[in-house]
């Protein structure tokens, strides 16, 4: 395909500009056909045993997996190896299972609503709203990447093609590990959260009951599953009236909603990874040369071709993430503002301290991890650079000059909406206005944290 | 033209430097004499039918005849097809409604002062002084807009005749299309905004006549229209005594007011669009390249040509209307600031409730759609970047690697001043610094909220 | 010169070097034979005649020479046309005055100290301390800036010479008009300034007096320029006791602190004007080329040479003078904030609040004016840029690539010792971070403010 | 070595791979050998004798030395004038004596700790933990900079050769006078930092017991060593019993501690004069140029070539130094942002006046040093820009338009893992962080700065 004359990335360009006219039609039959068309090209070459292949698709396939089962991404066919059998429809199990954890939300964010107007809302209630409107909003995006996935991942996958063959080598840690490694760390921390603030939950409940049950006039029962679920998500209750099973309802809800919480971070990472280890191959590719006596214009031509082809793929995938980056960014600033202002209360017992101390500790640490592997995209799009820069007179050419004067001034990041680049100094920038927000409202919650502890059995 | 050796753009500069030299000559024999020949030249290439070509001038002439009833840019002939008629004159209809206004709307002004001096300034009653003298001073500035508007309108309709021949093509939705549907919705919102206004005002006062009369010693009246004038607006009652054309004259000139104040960044956007839409298309052609497998020089240095031809517009616009943005972005600053921190605040009616949201929202939105569209200058500018960053090495030349320097280092964006340009960058500096004030504003309010509701009928 | 081959500026560059080995050597006799060897030079070509020259030195001298009254820059042959005859000399009338003056105000700090260390120090009553303090350390900087100054001036003189001379023309309004316009201006506000708060001290005091007269117990005396001496600058009498000529040396000292607190920011106006004038003569050169037909490499190679020439000098001032700026701007962010936060007090009489008014809007004013006329510098180096982008491929060399190279990547601008460059972009940053400032400063100084006025007579 | 052939620094970089995959091996026989012949490739040139070269192991070997007595940087060897002896292994002295602090200072650290959480955190005893921390950090981050510092110090020391020969010269100040002067430096004043805060503590606790001695049911007991211990080191006693040996334990680690917390910083100074004085000679030897007629390209290959490798040892430093660089800054901004509050709370004594204005001081001053020395780097790596710049048509090659460009567009700085680049922008926008963060601090200590000093003998 690099011999080709004129403009070298043609058909992928037509391919874009129809993609531009009308996105959604992950269906039509021009598109299909072009994709064949575009696929048996490559199995010319080797016919395409994607099992074999270290892709992306094949990567992130049991994580997505996964995360249809809580509700995300609702695509078919998605453990299939070959991505071009990935679809999307409206009539599927996994929408199914979408739409009804939404509308089972729906109930949950409602009656939260509800309950806030009734008391009045304040900074600290107002979390909860925020959980799970920005759950559903995760939900939502989620349904329409889902809808830009096939075509999108066919299209990665074209360009992934080209770095599992030489002169590109399998790096390391390969990229299957990468990806899932991180996503399980995310997963396992998680489930530690959330067990946690269950078992938080819980304690504080039964002591408080036990405790309360000796005065005559108490309004708190017995300890049972009954009380401490009508307690804790005592909003719920504003809409629907308590048996059983809206107790295990109200559990899943609450569950699968952290679930989505935590999926939002990890896919961001699991996508960064994916995109950070093609451009180490560029990178690890260019400094193998280094050692080389001469180096033909042509292997430099092709270098630059798949490194503005890598740029594209990034283009792409940001157009299509970075609602979803917008969304998390979002999420997160405000949540680890709220849980550092947490972590200066006054608790009663003991497993609050434990509770609040790591969910706040997970929030930052995942928070970081989120910014600092999206990060790395733009890292290793660079690291190529210094390689560069020591090519000698004699292996100097134009497409030297060109790579490396697009490698110094154009930004290779995940953005947020093109609002901002995610690259370390945003991390930086974002540590600093974190802190100045702290101290603020710090100040803010001052008469508050000297109130101290409320009457237990009020 | 393109064929021409030497310096290209070579009688546009002669133009521009007469205009530097003495930029007020809008009807100097010399000028028109340039602006005759410069037309001709181009109608000898085709007879100019205005009314069939796409320009601003014909986009936006029904806004801006709109504009001059409520006295912004009092230009004469706006509504004809040629920019050539177009001309700024103190003695015309369109001059006098301004002056009026203007005279009308300073005896508001004054009165607030003389009022505000006599109670005392605090930060919210500061609001309506603002909101006055930040009108005047809009409309100050469109008056100086208007007296360069004949030039500039004429040298950018010269621009755009470029745009409007092949390879040129028109885009998906129109020019006009776009100007005007951006200008409709916003003057839409506004309109329902100061309904809501007025309606929250009336219904207040309405309930608060009510109750109140019931007390024996109310100082309040019945309900009828003078009463709810002469509370309302208060301080004009310190220079002029009431009757029924003074209270009609006061809601004129308050509704007019609040037009004038979201022309402002309707403009902005209408102007925004306009260019934006030219640097779509120098986009839209070099994307249509890629597909040739030959790309001759020569049509490299005219798109570069154009391209250059296309900042050195916008510089001249930037010019034109940087006063108009600075204190548009100022005037936006504040009030999303206040508004903001009056949602915090407790009413006593639901409509005030829905009136202070609603508000809220529409300059938030109104805000982020001024930066939003001003923004998109800059990205359209850059956006054949990417397609540039392709072109293959028989087809690479010195005039490529100059437009892709070009696009890389320079700012192509409206400006405020040239303090700041307006780009996506911006507008994400601007929610950080935003919510900084704000948090530091809620605390500083703190004292007042907690006072919550004064008795009603005091 | 031009025609010189190898490295062009080489008399220059050994100038330069002997200047960074030695940097005191005003009056070595290797540094006056360098000099008069470059000024004959020059000469060959024309026989200088300093007096119709268009050179910063003449154009600056009166108000350097009005500076020497007031002990600022000890120079002495300031007002020969000839900058070299310009010496700094330790035994000199100018140096004594300075010597002199920096003794009196030492007086006067010293006694602010004892007082303050006596009654405590706080937010308020710490701004004259900082006001003598910044005026000394100006002293002492000037002094410096006078030792570097006669080397400085003649390398300067030399630059200009260049300029004085075809193809540069002379722009519409002369160097001499430019840099003394504002430096009046700039006098004309502080003397206003000074006047308003002498009054508003005297019209104070009296009343004050007056009222307080008539109660039997008070520690006032009758009105008398005794007693407004004795409680106007009553810290002063901690170290002297009054007498006539104490009276007058405390006005007089006062006095001369005021103006050197603003010849500081007039100084630093009055150099950015001269360097900006030959930036804007480069350009409007450039803006002339455009209309040739064909323009030779060698007139591209000269232009470059004297942009990079005008560099090296601003390098040069830049480093004797960033010291001063970066005082000039920490005392102008220092006082814009205590007399925007003055403005919210109350004050007893009308006279008050229009010296505070009228004191802020000046420094504002001030602030504004010397960062908008430092940044005047940046932007004309900058807008040849538009021109060149405009270059024919026929006209196209690799001269035109580097210039436009130089000027894309450059920061050329005066800097705070290299902290931050005085761009119109900082500007805008300096005031987001002044509003920032503010608003918690104005919170901090709430209770102060609602305690309101002191009892009078107390 | 300049002579070679394709990629000029090709077994350099093989070395770098090398370090890459197994960054540890400092004493794997693979390694030793390389190094040995990349040594003997020198000796052929010019058989070395270390103690006559100019390098930084034997500049800054004293200061280690010192270093190691205070249990930083565990290397054997150190003292060698040949870098290749140098070893780190975990049975030495060195290591032992860290250990020993290492375990000494964590007793305390955690009887800091059982104390804070029995007595309350609060932001101003919290100050102690973090000093204990940041020390127990540093002294981790010391053990593992020493991991890597054999082949780093080796590798550097190779880089240096190439500055220890014509036609690079010895600049003004040598490398060991740079080096070593800042370091007595700052190891002078923290000495007198150390005296004062313990005269400072004697005389306020001497004070104290004679006072309240004369009260009958105080609880201090006469004034002794045993007293001064127990009470200005109460915490220690939550895990420990008095007796002398615990009492000079203490004061020993606690003088320990207090020479790494100052270690960090000025280890970065050294480390900073070090790589900026070899960028200084590359731009000394491109100034010497400027008057040489014509240069040959080949000398721009070679100066190009020393500028990229100082780039390589950088990035090289940089990667080891990082996190220290990251905590240094941390520890700095926390602790000016703690003394600078300090200065504004009420003493008794006039000695703690006179340390808390020392230290802050002092505080204030060795970061802005660490930052600025560090930034010199930056400043030094452009130095030689204007040079450049200068270059005439006839010596204008590829070589220095490349130069020119890298120097333009690479960000040549030590960095906190490269989340920031210590450069003088980040030195102004930090002091700007510290005035709003120490702005709304004071804000928040406002009602304890009201409370003022406690009752003596309580």
């Amino acid at each position: 395909m690099e011999g080709q004359t004129g403009w070298k990335l043609r058909h992928i360009f037509r391919n874009k500009k129809v993609n531009q006219v009308d996105d959604h039609e992950n269906s039509s039959p021009k598109e299909i056909d072009e994709v064949n068309f575009d696929f048996n090209v490559i199995r010319n070459d080797k016919p395409a045993d994607y099992a074999q292949l270290e892709i992306f698709h094949r990567a992130a396939s049991p994580i997505m997996l996964l995360g249809q089962c809580f509700a995300v991404m609702p695509l078919t066919a998605i453990w299939q190896a070959n991505p071009r059998f990935v679809k999307f429809r409206f009539k599927s199990v996994q929408m199914l299972i979408t739409l009804l954890f939404m509308a089972a939300s729906l109930v949950l964010n409602l009656s939260m609503m509800k309950f806030l107007v009734k008391i009045g809302i304040t900074a600290k209630n107002f979390v909860g709203l925020v959980f799970y409107t920005c759950v559903q909003c995760a939900c939502i995006l989620f349904i329409d990447l889902a809808r830009h996935w096939p075509p999108l991942i066919r299209y990665w996958t074209r360009v992934e093609l080209i770095f599992n063959k030489p002169p590109y080598e399998v790096l390391k840690r390969s990229l299957s590990q990468r990806v899932r490694l991180s996503a399980l760390i995310i997963i396992g921390c998680s489930i530690v959260e959330h067990a946690l603030y269950q078992t938080s939950a819980v304690i504080s409940y039964t002591r408080q009951a036990e405790f309360c049950s000796k005065f005559p006039n108490s309004t708190m029962g017995g300890v049972s599953f009954e009380n401490y679920i009508v307690m804790n998500y005592s909003y719920v209750f504003q809409v629907l009236s308590y048996n059983r099973f809206v107790g295990a309802y109200i559990l899943l809800v609450a569950g699968t909603s952290t679930f989505i919480w935590n999926y939002m971070d990890l896919f961001i990472m699991m996508i960064s990874k994916a995109l950070a280890y093609r451009f180490e191959q560029i990178s690890d590719r260019v400094r193998r040369l280094q050692n080389e006596e001469r180096v033909p214009e042509s292997t430099f031509i092709e270098i630059r071709e798949h490194y503005v082809r890598m740029c594209q793929l990034l283009e792409r995938v940001d157009n299509a993430l970075s609602s979803i980056i917008l969304l998390s960014c979002a999420n997160n600033l405000y949540f680890v503002c709220v849980q550092l202002l947490n972590i200066f209360n006054k608790f009663r017992w003991p497993i609050n301290y434990i509770y609040y101390w790591y969910s706040m500790l997970y929030l930052v640490c995942r928070t970081a991890c989120v910014f600092l592997t999206a990060a790395t995209i733009n890292d290793e799009s660079k690291s190529a650079l210094a390689v560069l820069r020591r090519v000698s007179s004699k292996n100097w050419c134009v497409e030297v000059e060109r790579l490396i004067f697009q490698m110094s001034t154009q930004t290779v990041a995940l953005s947020g909406k093109k609002f901002y680049f995610l690259t370390r100094k945003l991390l930086f920038g974002m540590a600093g206005t974190i802190v100045t927000y702290e101290l603020v409202l710090l100040q803010f919650d001052e008469p508050n944290r000297r109130k101290g502890l409320q009457p237990l059995c009020a």
